[in-house]
């Protein structure tokens, strides 16, 4: 039996963290910062990657793979780019029993390897657009780790795509934003607001960064995904040039956009609870847990033979019911276990729905059945089962989303000056306030409140959206944008 | 257009480079040894993941995923597996601008960051059996690298299962071991031999290792897949026990098993031809490319018309055909090319089926079809276009299997005397001799020959096949198995 969750009430990093390794998602390694994914958390990662993979192809990119460790001259090319990730590099000198020659890095992301390539293979216009994407392993050498979120070694996929002009880039760096945005609610459930990065928070070598930022129950900010314009940067620094329609040289220009693990963190802080983790239906690989309730041994076989055969009218229904995905049922027959223990083990790794069988319900044919994220029991004809699991698994996987939408709206706040934003900021929150778009402003919120400018979310027109209000830091007219202000992980 | 490829009998070795530059499936990348998988190599190893992790999980395993790093101080637990892997390491001793502790090194193969967690995990025999698998990139530092075949950086899937007893465990390499040569024969379309490592060629810390090894065109061993008996050894090394049931602390009994991208090449090997690429249907995402003859503006559209509705009749035709893939039809309609560039071009990157379809074409009512693997031209009336690509598919997948196997059989050569095997060696082949299992008649036939004993084929009874016959290299008898012979990658 597991150990007791702290309530989020107490510690939510505490809890946090008790939900992560009782639900058996992740565990610490020996290795410092890196974590190892146990096959609860993996099944998860592996539906996320199967569902945006295939997003990810029908934007018209192609998976590839490049090597893991790049020469540390690479990262050196791109000055904005050496300097935002030489603090994190882990370096390879010596191999096969020798000194290596040239030090290699391992990859904290793979602009420099694969603009190494591109500009092998990228004559002409007609090689453009280039689209590839990674799904890989990489490695950052943080100081402060926390499993999921913040890890030495993690796993993502990375996006790296070519176009002509800096417009096709702009577009490209847009679509794959929405498609983050989209998974991200429909998969995750999790709602995200879509935005620009401030320079100060833009990737090290992009021209701009765009970001999905979500809120934690603890109602702080986490960054989802980023999708990032790179302009010419990369291209100048390895020459990645084409000879385009009107017989000229130029440089490519160029996107790079990714999610990695880190949204699995996200997921479980947005809708988890005391009692351990709530998994949206979507990334769940078992949907429906059957507890046969068995107190005496006559009715043993009879009870077990209901079981199976809920089972199986829920299998043969799945046609039926035109879910997006398979409903995986599982009956808990294993009889060392009391069944008020299986009650307990599946809230902990959150089996979307549980369905209890009895004496009492086989006279009646009915079955009691229970929603992970809502508890309520509910007694249910047995005939009606396999419609009824269908309709809550939608019906779970719309609440969730709507339920953190709700909870994100309630804790975002208006404001107009510094004073009420100090006076607030402590209560945690989105903080959505006019900024006059400069470093310095920026940096005094930064450093006397500890929150960052999450994201300048976008108009109709995927443009910060401007405001006449006074900038809430400086009072400052002219220039304005409205800025989601909050502390974040 | 791309260069000439070599042809395999002026030299086999450039041969297989042109093939798989020139169908870009992989690229030199500037870190030494190691490569880029191209996205028309990629998609090759997306199809053996996807057929293969399917085995995988139902043979009970579930995928995690471990630290890249591990500590130098584990990889010196087990004392063959040091000696083993030692020569091959990738070492980091910097990381985040300090100098590190303990230095870590890049996995070659995970059992012993896996044994520092199945240690903390597994505490009675209710944990076991605990069966895990990984796929990850894994770092060996080759002097010789061979692009696909044998790089410094290569992917893999790796699984690590737990067990109570040895026989256990040796039935779990058993089992593994045959869903790897299904696997090949089914999907790859490669025979291989199964059979256990003779002790000097087992993997560096296991009690006993099985193969499955494959023969190329030039007659050479390729070792296509192996799956290990670990015995207690990483479990006594890692103190991995469990109480069982008579209350007793036990080591656990463990396997290991593995392949690799490595199987593209030896596909790549098995297949293709001086024109390029021959790829199974099993393996391709285009199966089908439908190129429209154009020879006159008048007619362009209602060619085109054809070619689309072609297309269509055959993926409508998919429910019926019960194919265990969706068949990718793809009509070449860039007019900036010619017909002949096309059918070079996708004769190159293996395309299994080619359809021609012409002004004249349209007019009988017939298309031109042509097999990858046979090069046979074909009138086929269009409304049977559908039925008979789906059979060619099945037929293509089946043949291109015979063929090899009949590849295999004509050039495995029975040898009773070391005279008659050193007279032949040099043209090649598998060659099947009475072995008297010490390592010093080993030793002395590689050292002689450059020729190893590739495996030792398995009876019924899954043992090595005892036989009377005198040893072919002392003329020993008493104690003698048969053994294959070969030249090997």
């Amino acid at each position: 039996m597991a150990d007791k969750i702290t309530p989020r009430s107490q510690d939510f990093s505490e809890w946090y963290q008790d939900v992560v390794l009782q639900a058996k998602l992740a565990d610490y390694s020996p290795v410092k910062g890196c974590m190892v994914i146990r096959p609860n958390g993996y099944s998860i990662w592996e539906k996320i990657q199967s569902n945006l993979d295939r997003r990810i192809k029908q934007s018209g990119a192609r998976n590839a793979y490049f090597p893991f460790f790049i020469p540390e001259s690479f990262m050196k090319k791109e000055a904005e780019h050496v300097e935002g990730f030489a603090p994190e590099l882990a370096i390879v000198t010596h191999a096969g029993g020798k000194k290596l020659e040239e030090p290699l890095v391992a990859r904290p992301t793979s602009e420099t390897i694969i603009n190494s390539m591109f500009a092998k293979w990228i004559q002409s216009y007609r090689d453009l657009p280039l689209m590839i994407n990674q799904w890989a392993n990489v490695v950052r050498w943080e100081m402060r780790t926390r499993l999921f979120l913040r890890t030495t070694e993690f796993l993502w996929q990375e996006g790296h795509t070519c176009h002509a002009t800096l417009e096709e880039a702009e577009t490209e760096t847009r679509t794959m934003l929405t498609h983050y945005r989209e998974f991200a609610e429909e998969i995750l459930a999790m709602p995200v607001i879509a935005g620009r990065k401030s320079d100060s928070e833009k990737f090290a070598g992009a021209l701009r960064t765009y970001t999905i930022e979500a809120m934690m129950q603890d109602k702080k900010a986490l960054q989802a995904g980023t999708s990032h314009n790179l302009s010419d940067n990369f291209a100048k620094a390895f020459e990645t040039k084409f000879l385009d329609k009107d017989s000229k040289q130029k440089f490519v220009h160029q996107t790079s956009w990714g999610v990695s693990t880190r949204l699995i963190g996200g997921m479980v802080m947005t809708h988890s609870d005391d009692k351990g983790l709530v998994l949206p239906p979507r990334l769940a690989s078992t949907h429906i847990v059957i507890v046969p309730i068995m107190p005496k041994p006559e009715t043993k076989d009879k009870i077990l033979e209901a079981c199976r055969n809920l089972k199986a009218s829920i299998e043969a229904n799945q046609d039926v019911t035109k879910l997006p995905y398979d409903i995986g049922v599982f009956v808990d027959d294993d009889e060392t276990k009391q069944a008020g223990w299986k009650f307990f083990e599946h809230e902990l790794i959150g089996t979307p729905i549980r369905i209890e069988l009895g004496p009492k319900d086989l006279e009646k044919g009915t079955v009691v059945m229970t929603r992970r994220d809502i508890g309520k029991k509910e007694f249910i004809a047995m005939d009606q089962v396999a419609v009824k699991v269908a309709h809550d698994l939608v019906a779970m996987q719309k609440e969730l989303l709507e339920k953190a939408l709700k909870f994100r709206e309630e804790n975002t706040i208006r404001v107009k000056t510094y004073d009420e934003f100090k006076s607030k900021i402590e209560a945690g929150g989105f903080f959505m306030a006019p900024w006059n778009q400069k470093k310095d402003s920026e940096a005094k919120v930064k450093e006397e409140t500890k929150a960052t400018i999450r994201c300048l979310p976008l108009g109709a027109d995927f443009e910060p959206i401007k405001t006449d209000e006074p900038c809430m830091i400086t009072g400052e007219k002219g220039n304005n944008v409205l800025a989601i202000f909050a502390r974040s992980y």
